[in-house]
């Protein structure tokens, strides 16, 4: 039997849509329809506390994530879902692999991706322990020239 | 003044390219003719006192950045660069940062990249810390529908 | 439906309260007065499988936390609370979510500080991947002088 | 004999003070005066070939760093710093272990909040180790009530 | 009330057991034989929509675990869990701590274990807050001649 | 040129052989005399500064590696390098792999030791990707029954 405390344990209060004013409520609404969904994800609702916060944080992911730069849409999606995977942030993940797939990512592409980051986060720790000395010309992945 | 100790730091016996024999003399031949370059990184070298482990891990690294998949190779070294970041490897750090650039990301395209594993590196504390609760919905990451 | 298997996921035997003898038993009960708790957490009912374990990591707890330093408590609690996000354990992220908020921070205090770690979590990243170079000479920060 | 490869690895151009026109020029005054120093941090040169980012990274930086909130400058340093000592980034540990003492933490200061790092970085691990279950009821940290 | 996007997060399809055909059910056949289970673990049923991938993985898993090399079986289960507690992985921590459990480590022993995973992980971050140099000549560890 | 400033990073005071005394003097003897070596390592030279943080850390160190337990002093060293690598702690790896190799692993048996730490890395984060739900039944990691 779980208490109350045992699960729910969100560390700070959040403003719901309905109680939403101001510039909060505004940028409620630029979230929701520049991403497409008829909801504030948990994320933004809480750093709503904060107002100048959230729309710092709003901007700054608009900046970078919203505009079609050298590295294309997916691609950052991608760098995001690695990032998160990292970080072991189990919430990002779970956002992030939707993203992916949203973005055109199927089973098999997924796979890839998982597969370099696998792959590299075993060389990673490889190269730490063995403590490599830089190479004295460079090289260009290990992929091929 | 410095010790040899002090400077040396590599935790096991490498094998030069002149004294490799047998499959380790194979593999780093055809590691310099993949990757188009006229000596062998100091990783593989290290590896090479376990001639199967060496193989093993070449083999990995071909199937999964060797061959053009659903992602695409400059994507893939992308990913290759943020895992090293996240990861904190120096080495590899810098041997990706100069692959990623071979692969065509001019300065522009590196400072988006590395915007992408700031914002995401932060936002993933942030969650991690708010202990956000998982959205009732899916939805399709930061940047947009 | 889970199985016992899928939700009991402790790795080690608990001593409960009622069980604990000698060592273990003035442990805890030093535990309960000294945090002002009627429980034992359960990180240490599992630590008590080792009564001398249990001991020293007590009294470590007790020399670093319970002492007014120069930093003093609240600062503790916070910096506590930073490491525990930043190694992502959701255990420790939780009890000290908890004890920041006991210490005094309110809701607009535990964004603030949420801010900060998002904040250099980015730019440490951002740094390991421009392999910055040291600077000449030293400077204080990003705050200001 | 190191080769310059070895040596010089940042991984983008950084815009040098007397180089720097416009959005860029404008942000490098600012940085010397707010922080009163009399040279640019190498971090913000390379971040100046994309001005916006190198604008959004300052403002975002003075908005948590810059006012005095609710936890106080000093308190903000101490999680700067440790938040750096938690990614790994040497660049970052070395500016903010110098912000901090300048900030006024003296040797014993710094070895407190070191200790601190060192206790929870232990018990983090100990309770993912453990996977401990979380408590029934609240408590608020190891320091006492 | 849960829907099931809350519940079944799993990100890509998984093949189970029965619709497994050609190489795929070959491996699964094989993983079940040589680790004496009954079923197939959920990673490898999450690997098999790339049969290549799921060859690769088993096959790295048999040449570093599977044979009795110079460091035994049950150090390297050891290694493994430790590896997974420094990740934050929750799925192989599980996995390994019965691993442990099953080679031969009591309570008391894997109370041992964690005690050294606890301390070194204190004194790791202790050492990268201190910026602690090289020392000028080598010594063998903390716990003596 | 480097400054002085460059090249000397460390964060605090040491208290070197020569001035140290009473309790100082005393632990800086025992650590010699247990570790069988004719300096103080910086490590322990640092944390002097607070005489008492420095007994309680040798007094920890000393309970937990310095005693034949279960595990025994080999494999206790394995599991501090795989913790140093894993936290990206370069002085703490290079003091291991010192120690490790002290302890009798040669050449085939470190890079034995690395291959188990490369793999785990890959599979924990592969498994944090693919959110890979709990298995229903217990197995015992990869290596087989």
């Amino acid at each position: 039997m779980s208490s109350d405390y045992e699960t729910d344990r969100a560390s700070v209060q959040v403003v719901v849509e309905k109680e939403a004013t101001g510039k909060v409520k505004d940028i409620y609404k630029e979230i929701q329809e520049t991403l497409g969904i008829d909801f504030v994800p948990n994320m933004y609702k809480a750093l709503a506390g904060n107002p100048d916060y959230l729309e710092m944080t709003w901007k700054k992911v608009q900046m970078v994530m919203g505009v079609d730069g050298k590295l294309g849409r997916k691609t950052k999606d991608i760098v995001a879902l690695t990032v998160s995977i990292m970080s072991g942030c189990e919430y990002c993940t779970n956002v992030y692999n939707e993203a992916v797939k949203h973005a055109g990512l199927d089973n098999d592409a997924l796979l890839e991706l998982y597969a370099v980051i696998d792959l590299y986060s075993g060389l990673n720790r490889l190269n730490i322990g063995l403590q490599t000395k830089m190479d004295e010309k460079p090289w260009h992945g290990c992929g091929g020239s």
